[in-house]
């Protein structure tokens, strides 16, 4: 976001979490220097007119896997795409997984991870650290990687059995230690166990097409493992996040733990927001291949209005998308069998406009709940606030202008492929 | 309760769970043979005035524990006294559980139980089984026993880590198998790993007294694992009953399942009705002692007016009492770790007391509904209604002459102490 | 349903609310004189062979407006045909209401409409009245109708404005005369001023048509009133009885108050169990009009499922149809403005089925819960269990026999219409 | 709060509702005119050590009643005290009730309390008005207080009957009011029928003291107000702000409605989060009067508890007092009967440090929505956010120094006595 010299703009009204008013900002190396009326400043930078037109904080995706590589192949949108992409939808930052494989140091992963990142991106990024298995070392390393790499966010798994997930002990150790060094614990919920003993009656019962991978893992699958994260977080005092609450079960299971005093937020994704799961049920293959994800989009069609109603009310407090992207012939890997679909959908660059169309533009908040929703909140949660998520003097000049009369000509969420 | 000869009871009000009538009842072998107004009976017959009194079906304690060897000693209620204890307070019927240890036939402690049980008991007597370890053998057996022995239900434990605890894919086959064999699934719903864990954390905060048994276990610790069996049983379509159901977040997951439609039924017990947790922090140590049992009963003084509240609107469906008394001595192996006290309360005498006055006294439910919760709903879910848990031609002569108007010297729940 | 000589039914499956079981049934002069296996029977009786059958205690429909005139109109079913539908679908009695004109007297009413039943019905009925105002007068009337007339059940209207509706301070008084003289309130639970301020609004917005009905009093009007009226009975300490719940929302209203431990009973009806009220916006005037009722069916395709639901788990209670039938030329009358299109749907006859269908061969309910919301509970509620309601010896011959392999060509809720 | 040179706040930790940091805030005639760190400023302005302070904006307090003339006396807090006391405890901003009489003028009403509140407060103040009856010309002074005088909200009572009491189609006609004219609209959410039916009721069983005055009006004559308000603004689309949410389940119902995306604000008071409504049952009949207002404090002890995790979580939004006081002389009006005792707490001294102990020390919320609940919602619920609500470059310098380790010598909420 970095610019060499100074940029102003122009008479826009200046869309922060807590209020808009109308303001110009001036910007100088990549940091906001000032924001005020009628600013005076030095004659020959650069000034872009923004009348009529909103000045919010860079979008910060939560989540995103790019060239992520799983269940056989590699998701498409690598570092550069991937975050050419988030700039071309109003996302200026987004948040990546490093994911060890299981039994390996969670510390060279973390190497590997920047280095391959660092090299592509054309946006910022920060990473969260999946702990895919637990022991001494797994504990010391994740110390390790708080104080000396600053990651404050680590993933554990429910789901993929054999593959990623921890057992309830180990949630439970995991947990202590992000409460001991001062993180947060995020965590995919859904219940590993009894999703591979649906995945096996759903091939048994000779349901092999996309339509499966949603009936081995209904919603009460990922209902039940959100209210059994929570309770862990809370046995060690310990802030929890859920990523990608994709059910209205789920969801409301935050939300009752928020009514009873927990600390945990919930993170919904673009496209659940977007869209529902009557997709798998789509009579082309590619359509409904193309939608496959961990958890499944629901096919009751009420799920994504009351996920943005939740998001709306605070409920449910940040947003991401899962971007991790998979041509029609990767996923036609699966072709035969559902449990070989690559697990992923697209969304970095649409979670913006979506989140704008459904949320904003249907009545659902306004545009000061769609900057914290965003970006702001996400900010606070992983401690980048007001570096980050706030148009204000000294904060990154992370500024989007957003127009918000401007359609899109693919209003619908879009399925990558080639 | 057979009779050699015929019985009259004249006059009484016959309360069935669906209406009350006053009638007479007359028996012969152990029968009803007849039921209506001013029967005329043979000569010589004995008659029982109940003018002014209830006749009323048997109790039906569905949770009771025998002389069980646990935690390194054997609860002193035998089948002997205990049955007789159950008599004395109105309950003609108690189910006990057969617990095979790890890795040992089921059907082999089904016969020692049986043995066991044979010789002993004054009233009538079924079992259920417990599964607490899972194979080939295990799932063969449990046919073996629904189709040979005519058990019906087998409890499955989600606590006693390392001892009797299944873990969620093991709950899976054994619901699945109860599902096929046409029997009813039993849990003992608390997380085990979390309590172990918790177990670990008060001993090494120095907290060693009773008051620890509760704090390493809340009540979310039972919520969480409720839901979960929950789950798990729909996801094998099998209907689910919950064994000891202590708290208010527990009876509320029940509660919202049978909304939802799960088939799933709750058995509070008559200490959990009856009193609360706050005796765990009682400072004579016998005495919080003696309120040692899994799930603990909760320190929230309005749980048992709320498990209450909802056994008297059908949320929840019978009522037991896990009945396993330790003396003051084998309570005392616990002395210096809580974890070491021998769980278990009585209650198989003192439970048709605590909820007529708990219950109906209060206004909660009417005599009819006190009937269907001390006898009839047991009777119907384990397949012995209406031989059992009516009055009614043909029916078997478990037949209690109630006086409304009675008290009783010890109207608290008595701890059993030698 | 009176016979005058003998009749044996055979063989049948003898299905009560609380068990089943294969048995004769004989019948003399209207009761039922012996249930047994294999009665032995006078020579020359009928013999009617209901093996493969189930035989049932005939249905109650707990809400019926035969031949009333309303809204400038007369209901089409008259008592005899309306009796006549009753028995065809499998219902041996009716409640039908008293509907007094505001100002005029409560016995007046009964008398008269007791003059008109009584020459014309083919089936059992009673009589609910209802509370169209209140004075000193009216108060004196219903305990003269409670003592002298055996009416137990008065009807009060929170909505129809200016023509029924009652408001706070007069629910109260008529609540708490139901309670001193034994009786049950019912309420038509409706906000009537919001009621009224939406249909002015919706016409002066130009909709005229049939959704305009349902617009202009949206389910949360239903839910506030029910929520208000189980206030206002707590406060009398009175048992309620809340006529045609049609909403989600008023059904938890209801749910939620009974797990707070009111006694308070939800009945819905065979339409709102049946189907939705998309219907409203069906492009045939005559198709939609027919479906207007107060309160409306609601939009929300889950509304009938949830509505079963709740039926089956005991938050609602019993079922009845608001059989008020209107024929399209009737239904013109509200042409041009939907507040004058007559309110009134049919069901009487369908009502047995809609259950069966919905509720039983869909596996939400059984065959014993069925007896019990479409006749027990009725019988036990107004206080004429077991003499209607129990296929048992000494109750009234109210038996239907019931084929649950036949299907009905119509299966559809059929709209009446001439 | 001018200050007519200016004033540098050095070194303390700034906190605004969004996020703390170690800065220095210069103050120059009222306004602050520069935040941030090292701050360089002239010579000889006075300056404020704030190290180990937290520098926050001042409080609001959006629910007063200085010296109104009520129940046949007046408050004794009159504009100058009142504000006196709000400033003593951080509050710089009180936001007094305009009650006409009905009948009365609004706009009359307004300038007289404009009149005598200018020439006494101490501090920042503003007006609601209430709306006490209905006719076309309040509709017109509505307008006219909005345009002309800058009102933005508007008070109805549900209670005090014929006094105050406006109804359902009342209420509809202000909601809308408010709707077209751009205003919020308050309610006072209590049943008042039921009172008045419920204080009849008492004082005929002999009922005349304190506890009168909860026992007729008990919680769920308040959440079923809350219901109607929250129906009855949605039916015109307008933002309610529930004032005086004083027991559980009424704060339950704003929550439920919060999640049903209602625009709706729920404002607890300084004596239901620091105390409950046992008091009313003291032995000394002062003592228990002092607690008397309306809606009444209630007797479930875990009242406050609740109240101020929903206030933690967002799902209450601001906190007033109530403050409206009386002498004991002035209490003993109703020494002999309850109805009489004027109704009316203190708080406005105390709400800061109530919410700071109860809140913040607790553990349930931080400082940062210490500040939201305080004073920053009012601000954007009342629009002069952020010229209030926020230390920031051009706001109102309506600063607090607050020391988080001070304790107050009177830690409990103080009764107002002379």
């Amino acid at each position: 976001m970095a610019e060499p010299s100074g940029i102003l703009i122009k008479g826009g009204k200046v869309v922060n979490e807590d209020c808009s008013v109308i303001s110009d900002v001036y910007i100088e190396n990549g940091k906001i220097v000032e924001v005020g009326p009628n600013l005076q400043i030095p004659a020959g930078v650069r000034v872009i007119n923004a009348t009529d037109k909103l000045v919010i904080p860079g979008g910060i995706d939560t989540h995103t896997h790019m060239e992520l590589a799983f269940m056989g192949t590699r998701a498409v949108d690598d570092f550069h795409i991937g975050t050419k992409a988030a700039l071309a939808g109003g996302t200026t930052m987004i948040l990546d997984f490093v994911i060890p494989q299981k039994g390996k140091s969670l510390l060279e992963a973390y190497d590997a991870w920047r280095s391959t990142a660092d090299a592509k991106v054309c946006c910022d990024y920060s990473l969260h650290v999946a702990v895919t298995w637990w022991s001494d070392e797994v504990k010391k390393e994740m110390e390790t990687l708080a104080k000396e790499k600053g990651v404050n966010s680590f993933k554990m798994f429910m789901a993929y059995k054999d593959v990623f997930m921890l057992h309830d002990s180990e949630l439970y150790a995991a947990f202590a230690q992000c409460k001991a060094i001062g993180a947060i614990a995020q965590v995919h919920a859904e219940n590993g166990d009894l999703i591979a003993e649906g995945a096996k009656k759903m091939l048994s019962m000779g349901i092999t097409g996309p339509e499966g991978h949603e009936l081995c893992r209904p919603e009460e699958v990922e209902a039940e493992a959100t209210q059994r994260a929570i309770t862990i977080a809370h046995a060690v005092n310990c802030p929890l996040y859920v990523v990608h609450v994709m059910s209205k079960s789920a969801a409301k299971v935050v939300s009752h733990a928020r009514r009873d005093g927990r600390v945990v937020f919930g993170e919904p994704i673009a496209a659940g927001l977007g869209t529902d799961g009557t997709h798998y049920w789509h009579k082309e293959w590619a359509h409904a291949a193309g939608f496959v994800m961990g958890p499944p989009l629901r096919p009751d069609p009420s799920t994504p209005g009351l996920l943005m109603d939740l998001l709306a009310n605070d409920d449910l407090s940040v947003t991401g998308t899962d971007n991790c992207t998979f041509s029609v012939c990767q996923k036609a890997l699966g072709r035969d069998d559902f449990t070989k679909i690559p697990n992923g959908v697209n969304g970095v660059e649409d979670r913006m406009s979506v989140i704008w169309e459904r949320g904003v533009h249907s009545g659902k908040m306004d545009e000061n709940r769609f900057v914290a929703v965003t970006s702001s909140n996400a900010a606070k949660i992983f401690n980048f606030y007001p570096q980050k998520g706030r148009i204000a003097k000294n904060s990154d000049a992370d500024v989007v202008i957003w127009d918000p009369k401007m359609t899109r000509s693919g209003p619908q969420l879009r399925q990558f492929c080639f």
